[in-house]
């Protein structure tokens, strides 16, 4: 905690009272604790193999958006219920999932990646042959391109923060760096680019600049720490940090080297991005600065006045987090968050900021700043950019009314 | 990836060959990868709210140890199979569960924690209480005392490293500073300790210096992103970063302030270290420095000769790892491995180290050194301080025995 939020909470119990009323000064101490609850006189339940959580968190789940309903189960999007969420990390069971035609049930013991095209020595790996290679470890977060398209919509939904913005999820992935398999590929100097390929019936692909896979991009083998999950790629994927969520191909079947980009169905008619002009910006590779309120966030309802912590989540495809800032009046004044996680590049941040609920209206904001100097944009400014049916990269800044009932509501300010 | 990996990788290219012979140069490039698996030719599974494995990973799960088998099925400890995973983060789902009377079932609604004893004002708090004090996020290790105590079997148990010495984990943790509702409560000034006592039906209790209660204790909430689960604590458990497990209370009802310890039973009869002199150490709360090699490990076996990556991980209750060292043969001589977290104080530390199996007999050790200079040490060296029936805090230096046919076996070095 830093010390201006010590300072605030201090300054609260200066007036004498707890910061939360709930917190209810025992009056007659020692008759109620000692009781004891149902649970506390009943042996407990044996060990799992395998944790789930508590029956009292299932409504906990991520928020499943399916444009062609149950013709169509596994095309669409399940977003993270980030509002349900805490921390940096984003539980694997609720990391967003994206997919194009499902979750294809893949046998690792048949799965093969290759490494072809323009290449020395073409290659075909096994996962087991993968699993000898030297690995890396590192704090991602991933976004899909299309996050906050439904906060685009003509008047404000009333859903959950994550059912709007929960294409964003963070994990600490294990992979081998791609450019050892490169290297003993032996890459030919004419090769530019590279397509990678899933082996979902799709056959998702999207083109990567050779500079990008020689950078940072991960095969993937492991997501918080275990084997990825299905949804996820299993079971090996590519990751490439800050970009936008498709081009870090799940299920990844082949790598080929090209001169230039292939120019594949996902990323001409989709995932390009309408100008005022009437042209289109294709290959808009890094995620912008982003940031959003987890709580309190839309549909949730603060239950009385007082000191409320104002949690969320932000980040950046251009590296770090340097600065989040809040507003509770709708952008005319600005205070500066606490930050945990700022020290990573390309992975979520917590922000904390210290408030006072007074009982009135209020409008709920936050703006990021990554280390480059880059400012998430106010909503109007954003849109101004592109033609109206701009359906991709909205890192604009989220706003959350609150009402003099407590209710909090999704609002365009 | 460290320089010296890369240079140790390109000695292994440099003589011509793949770095694992399973990644097969393709002599009929492009005739079998452009046929496709079956799931490739399939439309894939709908979206799922809480997802889970691949059905694939099945094995993977926790090694549970029931002392007093079904008569008492939640009584003993269900390990992490450390073998089989990667990274830092240890899923929840497979963090290891240390308990005396089973899962408690409890009601959040009706859960309440008591601060009381030497305060100016005893309080109560319900779980929306506490949802709205300050959090705090940050990652850490915890270990039960009673790890690795399967090693010390008079001969060397020949079950997967997980089974012996997966009673340790590591989980980014949120919650409430227990500073702040000590300070709420006013701590009175001949209070030194405090008591902590689970809502479980052993009621689980531990004394706590007052000193730890102001440094780094918190009142977790939340694991990895979601809500506790209910095996580790669920709805709220105290966590002591770098001490030992069970002083981490789970499912916690009460703290009560006191003037000195209260010796409970899970403090005298239990969890004491006795000594050759017939006396023993009570009060032992900060785990000591220490590493395991995870792949290759016990019961595993070496397909086929060349570069394998030795992996594992290191931890230190005192601060951050500074050094984890890699012996191949027995202690003669030392390597240092590369570290992913050592920025990190009492959180695991993944170690790598780049190893060519030439098909002899060999075997693998680690050892790692803590910012405090503490170095772990060697087994007989460990076994010297204590009586012969110690059964806690042992942190020695675990030996993993290569045969000529690859098997890998627990050997006591």
């Amino acid at each position: 905690m830093k010390r201006g939020q010590q300072g605030e909470r201090r300054k609260f119990l200066a007036r004498g009272a707890a910061l939360v009323s709930g917190a209810a000064v025992l009056q007659r101490a020692r008759a109620d604790h000692l009781a004891g609850e149902a649970w506390e006189r009943a042996y407990g339940t044996g060990f799992t193999r395998y944790g789930q959580p508590s029956r009292f968190e299932q409504a906990v789940g991520r928020h499943i958006a399916q444009p062609y309903g149950e013709l169509a189960p596994g095309s669409g999007a399940a977003l993270s219920p980030i509002e349900a969420l805490d921390g940096i990390i984003t539980p694997t069971s609720v990391h967003f999932i994206r997919s194009h035609s499902g979750t294809p049930d893949i046998d690792p013991k048949l799965h093969r990646l290759y490494v072809h095209g323009l290449v020395e020595r073409p290659l075909r790996f096994s996962l087991e042959a993968l699993s000898r290679y030297p690995m890396f470890t590192r704090v991602y977060f991933l976004e899909c391109s299309g996050n906050s398209s439904r906060a685009l919509t003509p008047q404000p939904a009333q859903v959950p923060a994550g059912g709007m913005h929960g294409n964003v999820s963070c994990s600490e992935w294990t992979g081998i760096p791609l450019r050892v398999l490169l290297d003993e590929a032996g890459v030919q100097p004419q090769a530019k680019w590279l397509l990678a390929e899933g082996a979902d019936s799709a056959h998702m692909s999207r083109s990567v600049p050779l500079e990008k896979a020689l950078d940072d991009a991960l095969i993937a083998l492991y997501q918080n720490g275990e084997r990825l999950r299905p949804e996820n790629g299993y079971p090996v994927r590519l990751l490439l940090p800050g970009w936008e969520g498709n081009m870090s191909v799940k299920w990844l079947r082949r790598i080929k080297l090209t001169e230039g980009p292939t120019h594949t169905k996902d990323e001409t008619s989709k995932y390009t991005d309408p100008l005022p002009d009437g042209r289109a910006l294709q290959f808009t590779f890094e995620m912008g600065v982003k940031s959003v309120i987890t709580r309190p966030s839309s549909t949730m309802k603060l239950a009385e006045t007082g000191f409320h912590e104002i949690s969320g989540i932000a980040w950046s495809g251009g590296g770090r987090i340097r600065r989040v800032e809040v507003s509770t009046d709708g952008g005319q004044t600005w205070g500066e968050a606490a930050l945990t996680g700022a020290e990573r590049a390309k992975a979520l941040v917590r922000f904390r900021y210290p408030w006072e609920w007074k009982g009135g209206s209020a409008v709920l904001q936050s703006r990021a700043t990554d280390e480059k100097g880059n400012v998430q944009p106010a909503r109007r400014e954003w849109q101004a950019r592109f033609a109206p049916d701009i359906r991709f990269h909205n890192n604009s800044i989220v706003s959350w009314g609150v009402e003099s009932d407590g209710s909090v509501k999704n609002v365009y300010a």
